[in-house]
C-alpha cells in the first residue's frame, strides 16, 4: 500500500480538499470523481461511499466517461513498462506478471489492445484482480467483438471492482464491502468412516504450460486445513486444480501395500468464477473410489 | 508374429523334432525345454501345456536353473542394442522404448543392470509385456534388494508370464490361458438421470514428463465406449489418466452458459497393477459434483 | 391367457372373419376394429399391425369413439365384480387387487369412477398391468380434472397400451412391440475395491400400509443378481424400496464387528415412471459411506 | 432436576456432611462414595471429582462392590414400577418406555433380568440415558452370556456412565466431562451446486414397530438446519432414519414435474453407537442420485 489507511470517520469530517487528497489515485487520473462526492458526506458505511462514487461516474454525460475511459492505461502496454501509469496500476497488473512478458507476447497483447482501442476509442479495462492471466487474455478476445454500447456499460463495471478493491485498501471503517473470496477442502475418510487427518495437498493454477503451485497444506484432525487454501483476497477467476495425495496418507494407516495403488494422487481440477464467492471442494475417498462436490 | 500359429492338436500328434522346432524360442536359448516336456503329450488344453512346460523348468537342479535365467538379455542392455538377444526379447522391449533410451539413460540403466547381475549372478528378468517402463524401473530398483532366493523364485515367475504370452501367440486350440486384460469406462450423467453420450474421453499413459496418449473414444448412448478403452493384450502396470470432456458435453445440452465451469475436463488417475484384470472406471457426474470407483 | 398364440404369418394369410375372431377381444367389445383394419393386410411386424388398429380407432367419428370407450368397463366397480367384463378386463384388474377391495374402499372407488362417468360420459380408462393401485387412484385423481377433449385423447392412449400387451400375448411374429421393462441392480464394496459378492437384496413395492415384497436375490461374484429384479412385463408405476443388507455382508468379511453398525440394511426408495424402461439402479457402498443414482 | 446445582467451588469447601448431602442419590444407595473421597479436595474439575468419585468405588474389595451393585434396582421391574427406586432411577428408566411396558413385555423383561440376577448376584445395570429400549434388550442378552468377572467390569463401567451424568447435572464448574452428542446433517444440491435451501428433514428412531419422530428441521440457506438434530444430550444407541423431502424440492425449483419421481423421500437409515460422538450425515443429491456417509 502506498499510504496508511485512513477511516470513514476522518474522511466524513475531513475539509474536501484532504478528502479528494485521501482518495487519490482509486479513479485513475479523475480526481473530480472524489471532488464531486465530498457533498454528499457523512457517508455510513465504506460501500455507501464506494456506490456514491459510482454513481458520480455514471452520471456523467458519455463524452465526459470516454475521456474518464481513455485515462486508464493499456493492460501490458508499453505505458504500463514505461511507468507513466499510476502505481496503482502497474502494482496490480504486475501480480498477473503482465508487465514481464516475453517481447513477443508484449507485441502480440499490445495489437489485440491496439485492435480494441481502435474500435472504441478506449483502452480495453478490466479489474486484474479479480483474474489469472488466461482468463483475462479470454475476456479481451470476448469484449473485443461486443458492441460499443456494451463495453460503454462494462468498462464502468469492471472500474467499480477496480476502485472497491482500491477504496477497502485505503479507508478503514463500518460496512466494507466483501471484496474477498474463500477457497476450502475437506477429506473424509469412507474406509474408516472419519475424517482424515495428515492427508497433503496441494493447490496449483493450471492454465499454464507448467502448473504453478499456490498452496499447499496438511488436513488436521478434522480432515480440514487450519487455514482456508485461499482467502482474504478475490479468487482470481481461473482453472485450478487440488491433489490429494491419498495414496501416502493410506499406506500410512497401512490400509494398503507396496505395488501399484489404484488411486495414488487424486487430482480435482474446478474452475473459479466468482471471484467474491466461498468455493468449498470436499474430497470423500477409500482407496479405491472418491466422489467431489461444490460444496458450501 | 515371427512365424505361423500351429494349432494344439498339430503339436500333440508332431513328432519330437517338431514339436521342438515349433516352441523354439519361447523359453530363451533352452530348447531343452520342450525336448523334456514333449513326451507327456498329448494336453487337453494350451494352459496344460504351459504349466508342463513350466514344471519341467522348476524341477531342474539350481545350477540348471542359474544357467538358464543367464541365458536372458540384460534388459535395455548393449546386447539388445547389437542385436544378439532373440527378436522376441527384442521385439517385446521396443515396446517400451528401452531399445532407443538415450545415452545417458542407458547408462544409468546399464549400471543398475550391472549391480543386479553382480549381486545374483544372472540378469534382472522381468516380463516387459505386462509393465510400463518406470514401473520396470521400479521393479528392478526394489528387486535389488531382495536376497538371492528370492530372486531365485522372481525369475521363474516372470519367465512364466513371458512364455504364456508367447505361447499364446504360437499356438492355438482349447484352454487357452487369460493373458488379456481390460480396461473400460462408463459416463453417466445424474443431472439429467440418463447415460451421457457423445462425451469425448482421452486415456494416457501419466509416468512420463510428458503423458502419452494411449486412446480416445467417445461415449454412445448407452454412456459406454464401443470398444474397451484396452483390450486383447495385458495392461501394462502403471499409471494412466482418463480425462472426459464434461464441459463441453454439458454445454453442448445448453446446460451451461458462457464463463468459466466449475467441472470442464474431469482427470481421473489411477494405477493398473494386474495385467489381466478387468479395470471398470466409471464417472458418474453432474456440472457440479462427480465420483469415480473401481467398478466391474 | 385365454387363447393359444397365433402367428403374424398366420394371420396375414386367414380369411377376415378368422381374423376378427383371433382379435377378439383385444379391443373391448369392438371386434370392428379387427374388421376395419383386415384389408390392410399383410403387416410386416406386430407393431405394424398394431399401429394401424389404433389408427382404424383413431380415425372414427367422435361419437364412435365415445360408444366404444363407454363399451369399457368401470375399474374395479360393480361390472367388474359381477363379472360382466371380458375376462381380460378382469384378470388385468384382479393383479392390481381391485376386484377385492373392502366394501367401504370399493364404494369410495365408485364415487369417485361415477363422478367421472358423470363428468366425461364415459369411464375412466387406464392401463392397469402398466400401474400400481396407489398410481391409478392418482391418475384418477388428476385425470378427474382435465378437459373432456384431454380425456377423449388420454382414453385412446390408455387403449393403446392395454390392446398392445394384450396383442403381443396374443399373435407372435416378427417386429413384436417392447412391452417389458426391466430393473437391476449392481453392489460394489469400494471398502475392498471389488464386487460385493453374497449381499442379499429385497425389492418391495412401498406405497401401501405395509410393504410388499416383490422379489429377493443374492448378488453373486460379479456383484449382480443373476437375473434382473423386475423383467418380462412392463414395470408398474409406483413407488419401490430395494434393501441391500450390507451390515451382513460386511460382518461375514469381518470388516465390521459387533456394536451397532452405522450402517445395516441400507434402503433406497425410488419410483418407477416408464412402465417399458430399464432401471438401473446400482449400490456403491462402504460400511461408513453409500452412493446410488439412476444408471443404465 | 431435583435439586438446584451446586457448584465445584462450594463442593471444594463444604464440610463434609453438606459435601455427601449434594452428592447424594448420584451413586445409588450409597453415600459411603462421597464420604470416603471427601479428603481428597480440592477438585480442579469435575471431571477429577467425578475420576475420583469412581476410584472410591473400584478400589473396595470384591464383596463390597457386590453390595453395592445388589443397591440398584432391577430394570423395569416391579420396583421401578412400585416407586422404591430412587428418583434418579426412575426418570432415567422412564425416558425409555421401560416403566410403563404392556403386562407381557414387563413379564418378559422381568424374566430375563431375573434370569440375569439368578446367575451374577446382582440385577442388570445399564445406563439408561445412552441407550434406546431396542439396544437395552440386546445389551441384556449378549450380557447375560458373560463370565461374572466380565459383569464385575461391566457393571461398574456402566456406573461411570450413570454417575457421570448424574453429576453434570448436579454440579457446575470448570473441567465438566462431555457427556453429550450431536448429529447434524447438510444437504447438497448439485443439481443446482448449491446448498439446498428449504428442504423438510425428518429424523426418525426406527427400531420400533412404528418408527418414532424425535425431529423436524428445515434447511436454511446454507443447507443446514439451525440447529443439531440432536444435542446437549447422550445419543441414544439405537437405529435412526433421516428422511429428506427431496421431491417437494425440486418440484418447488421447477426441475421436476408431475408423474412419479425417481427420487422423492430420500431415507438414510444409520446407527448411533457412541452417545457422545459427533454425527454428521450430509445428503449429497440431484434428481436422479444420492450419496450420504458419516462426516464430521
Amino acid at each position: 500500500m502506498d499510504r496508511p489507511a485512513t477511516t470513514l470517520d476522518e474522511l466524513n469530517v475531513a475539509d474536501e480538499q484532504r478528502f479528494v487528497a485521501c482518495l487519490d489515485g482509486i479513479f485513475e487520473h479523475a480526481p473530480w470523481v472524489a471532488g464531486e462526492t465530498a457533498h454528499l458526506r457523512p457517508f455510513a458505511t465504506v460501500s455507501h461511499l464506494h456506490d456514491e462514487l459510482m454513481r458520480t461516474v455514471r452520471r456523467k454525460p458519455r463524452e465526459d466517461v470516454l475521456a474518464f475511459l481513455n485515462g486508464h492505461p493499456a493492460l501490458g502496454g508499453k505505458e504500463a513498462r514505461a511507468g507513466t501509469v499510476t502505481p496503482q496500476s502497474a502494482r496490480e497488473q504486475a501480480g498477473l506478471g503482465f508487465v514481464s512478458l516475453t517481447g513477443e507476447q508484449a507485441r502480440e497483447l499490445e495489437a489485440v489492445n491496439a485492435a480494441f482501442l481502435f474500435k472504441f476509442g478506449f483502452p480495453f479495462i478490466i479489474c486484474a484482480r479479480r483474474h489469472t492471466r488466461p482468463s483475462i487474455l479470454r475476456a479481451l478476445r470476448e469484449r473485443s467483438g461486443n458492441s460499443i454500447d456494451q463495453e460503454v456499460a462494462n468498462a464502468p463495471a469492471e472500474i467499480e471492482h477496480i476502485t472497491r478493491l482500491r477504496l477497502v485498501d485505503r479507508v478503514t471503517g463500518p460496512g466494507a464491502p466483501q471484496v474477498a473470496g474463500r477457497l476450502s477442502t475437506h477429506v473424509l475418510d469412507t474406509h474408516a468412516g472419519r475424517p482424515a487427518q495428515g492427508v497433503r495437498i496441494e493447490l496449483f493454477e493450471v492454465a499454464y504450460a507448467a502448473p504453478v503451485r499456490l498452496a499447499e497444506a496438511e488436513t488436521n484432525h478434522e480432515g480440514r486445513t487450519d487455514q482456508p487454501l485461499l482467502a482474504g483476497v478475490p479468487l482470481r477467476i481461473g482453472r485450478y486444480e487440488l491433489v490429494f495425495h491419498m495414496g501416502a496418507y493410506y499406506r500410512a494407516h497401512s490400509v494398503l501395500g507396496a505395488g501399484e495403488l489404484f488411486l495414488d494422487e487424486v487430482s480435482i481440477r474446478f474452475g473459479i468464477s466468482e471471484p467474491e464467492g466461498h468455493y468449498h471442494v470436499p474430497l470423500v475417498a477409500t482407496p479405491w473410489s472418491y466422489s467431489t462436490y461444490r460444496g458450501s
